[in-house]
């Protein structure tokens, strides 16, 4: 059994790992920290884990968490570049499910988080967590940066047709859309039920903190600039994102279909869906999945790829258990087998 | 007194026209129609009208309708251009909830509603009844056509930049949600609690209806042909509905808040926020208004039009009463002065 | 036009306070103070009254409240008491939406409140709100204790049975459900839609701070103890109360249709549903209305009575603006002619 | 590997029990049947399946059917009673989570099913599956009747007190709230999101079908007649159901607490929360767990107790794959192990 920990549990994140990890074969959850609840039995704060998880909160501590093999942040930034260098200095392997690592161009961190980056030397080493595009790079890695919920959604739908090329650079549009989980569990006015429930509107259309992270690795992907339009929008329900992404086709040839389900044919967390298909954020809710649908306007040569994933799932904690599996040599796929919860 | 009919009363926009006119000081209820429910109160249907509304259904009956001064249709489509000529012949004028009058095209009408156009020659009289458009003719109209919600959300956000020539014609790209009421009041799986409830996804991106209607009004508008990406989703709520439109702007120098306050300063029924504001759908709901909010990205000189309405009522039935109300020569807001009911 | 003043606007009640005033024919808002957010126009807040509302929060000023005719307090428990006397000194009136004066009993205030009363001689003179119970007395107060939601769902039940002496008074049983808006508009953990929504739960199961005014009331119109059996619950909505009343029946002969029938006949809101009606929240959504149904279990004497309001409405500022009316003069149902917004 | 089967696999205890089973390590799915959907994948109805379930719906086959080990009847009132004599006499255990065999009173039966039954005498033999009580008997079944979801989660709640003799027996009061995914798949207006969302109303209180089963189990516990008042409610949510369970104490001095930890002590699927909790249903969302809290309010001598399980789970699909285990041998909580996901 492997040992981890959690810097961080008490939100939505942190419960959805402590969901994961508790039913996983081959890792044992040694501790669980919380500066503002130490003492209290991660069960009280969660009922759901009666039972289940027998841990209480403790005060995060260096030594205690430098025994794991592997520690998750599951904190707002700025922690995580604290606690890591002295981790990975003690040989423990860290994945962080904050935004701490996920850009390699400290300026571009420092100007959205507001913040000075306190380990800029990581960054470079740091891999982004995204699987289904660095998978060998995360298996040998120290640190990974586990992406962003929208990032994910996002990269998995335009990957294909951006890796080969065969799209306009100048301007991928990204309509996206998220449950409230994706807003964390602070107490805050506009995430009431009474505020976000029988509601939709936009967010963050003037800037949103995932902006930088779509473009750093689309930029990475083209090897060249990409012009990026992003807007999210806060859905009124818990758990699901979707994406519908426009892009103009420089081909119009392409064999959509084919291109998308030859990319991820050995992916065991993406399906291409049948042509036709309307994917739904109910049928990957609690999984670790994305579903594809491919669509073209032939009129105006846009290209339209629909995406859904699960924001708690494969959109933060269930890509972490991904990447922790890849990083202790287990087989990827462990303890992420659920189905989704429908309806 | 006018005298005015419903038929059709028994789906959403229905009970939305009754809660509208049951409080409109001028008009008086004279029949409403429903061949499945003919005998039964309409107060047993929906309680919410106990003690406001003391009528029963009855059958569709063309005497007692052509009594009215005006009859609105609230039915799914073939049912209006079966009954319309001969209320208009009899004087009675017709507001048509449904899609039968919205095009001018039959042949595109068939072909989106399998069906062939039983009276086209009213096509070329029927007037499309968005006020902000058209209002002197629909006050003079005999006959109009209400447009459907897209469109009406749609418009509204591009008319300003479409007349004024100031945008890339070749493509806007509509990314529209609506709450489920939208599908209307059938018994139909997709549309349950349980399948619609806590998810969300696309539906029609393959083609929807209000597609030919929305394109055949920027058209108009533009005098020219454009190009419409159009894809609709269905939201995990009852009532409301967001465009965010995006398009190219051919001069980076408009002001655009200016130009939308500008073509908008004496709508009594669209509300332009002030820059950076975030129109929330419940803001609007049970409301006649349309607010809009202004966005712009200047690296891919892509303009941004965010525009909220609630599709029963300015998607709706609250338009079919600003247009009865033009049609009738009474003030136009009048009866429509609700506001949002919030939380 | 008289005016008006809002102490404490920011809250749920406070905007449905302004939803109703804003349109209501003889008063004027003069002011509505917020210590917190004064200078903030009050529109923008609440986006839902822009174009309706112009004022701007102000802080609480003694005199200027003191020229108003009429001043709501729509603050927690504690302010009330403590403005409430140099009002009614300078000839203002006041409603008060919270518990300040709700109670007779002071040390039973200062039980449940954990604070002492600071004005325990306006417990005698505030009369309860309760339109249906204290109609004349209302209308001649100069403080008015405006009921909570539950004891105005629960009272307007029982109250036709109690009268009469009709009902065993050592157990009425109480089981009240009300969606998360009555729990005010503090950012909360428990009330985010991620807690609250898809989700049931009781609450307060070991004291309730409705139970004692609940049970002084039923005292009062029993001119004896009853024994009370409360337990609230959380709905995953917004709006909306209901309450389910077992009683054990004293007399087994009873008509109860005909009882609650005749005790209502001349009341404008409370509706005497039909014989074997299941009253439904959205039905009364937005209006000051509570609708009854009553069933009978022959096999144990039990008498089943079902009681649905709008916890914001008819639970609070509906009924604020009801006794705002019988105070002034003006007819009772001025303002409150809302039809309930449907779906 | 046993071989199961399920007849009319496309409500929604279908699509749970596909979810459970397709995850059970020692059955093998071998034919899900529906006369209208025969051909049809089974993942092509429900998307969440996919990559998971490869069946198609075929037509029942008895012969196909009769090589199962044990099938499951996920049907409505009338089909299990027809096609399980022929099944049991081939060696096929049966489980109905279907009410053909629930009750042991035919002519009850038929006065609440208005149809006779058409194998009496299996009614009998037929055990009533809730393990809690019947874990034996299950073990040996042939035919297992599974509980409806109202019936477990009152049963659940009342057993230790009824069993002990501890409680009035003229009358137990039930108010009881379930998700809308317990009135299932069918198309039907009275559970659209736009009729049962944002809105709550009791149903069925004149009659409903799960009230006899409660009174014959609550009959059997206490080996007499027993006074139940039932009323269910429809909650505005997907999955979830509570019960507020109200008795009378016979002893004042009780230890409530204690006699439920004790009965519950060896139980799985029963936790018996600290004293003071208040059981969520999203607690045990998508889990075959019932959550349970104890009250007594002294004053009036009364005992609530409240219960919480997933409808789908514990109410229906779970608690047959548990009454599976028990029936083939199986650790009684193979595939049982989920934690609820939350948020």
């Amino acid at each position: 059994m492997y040992k981890v920990g959690i810097v961080g549990g008490t939100g939505y994140t942190g419960v959805e790992l402590l969901r994961l990890l508790a039913r996983h074969p081959r890792v044992e959850l040694s501790a669980i920290t919380s500066r503002g609840n130490a003492g209290q039995p991660v069960a009280d704060m969660f009922p759901s884990l009666r039972g289940r998880v027998d841990l209480c909160f403790t005060e995060p501590d260096p030594v205690r968490l430098a025994e794991c093999d592997l520690v998750f942040f599951a904190t707002p930034h700025g922690t995580a570049m604290q606690m890591a260098p002295a981790l990975l200095e003690a040989g423990t392997r860290v994945i962080d499910l904050g935004p701490d690592f996920r850009l390699k161009d400290a300026d571009v961190w420092a100007k959205w988080y507001k913040h000075t980056h306190s380990c800029p030397e990581l960054l470079e080493e740091a891999v982004y967590g995204l699987p289904e595009l660095n998978r060998e790079r995360i298996a040998k890695a120290r640190l990974v940066a586990n992406p962003g919920c929208y990032p994910t959604c996002t990269l998995l739908a335009v990957m294909p047709l951006l890796e080969q090329g065969l799209i306009d650079r100048s301007r991928i549009v990204v309509d996206a859309k998220s449950g409230v989980s994706g807003a964390g569990r602070q107490a805050q006015v506009r995430t009431l039920l009474c505020e976000a429930g029988e509601n939709f509107s936009p967010y963050g259309v003037a800037g949103h903190r995932h902006h930088p992270e779509i473009s750093e690795q689309l930029a990475a992907i083209a090897s060249n600039q990409v012009g990026l339009v992003f807007v999210p929008h806060l859905l009124p329900m818990v758990r699901g994102m979707e994406a519908t992404v426009y892009m103009t086709a420089t081909d119009a040839d392409i064999d959509l279909q084919a291109l998308y389900e030859r990319r991820y044919a050995n992916e065991p967390f993406v399906d291409v869906m049948p042509a036709g298909s309307l994917p739904e954020t109910k049928s990957v809710r609690g999984t670790n999945l994305c579903r594809l649908a491919l669509y073209r306007d032939a009129a105006s040569g846009t290209i339209i790829v629909i995406s859904v994933i699960d924001n708690l799932t494969k959109g933060a904690s269930g890509q972490a258990v991904q990447n922790m599996n890849l990083m202790l040599g287990l087989p990827e796929t462990m303890g992420l087998g659920d189905i989704a919860l429908v309806p």
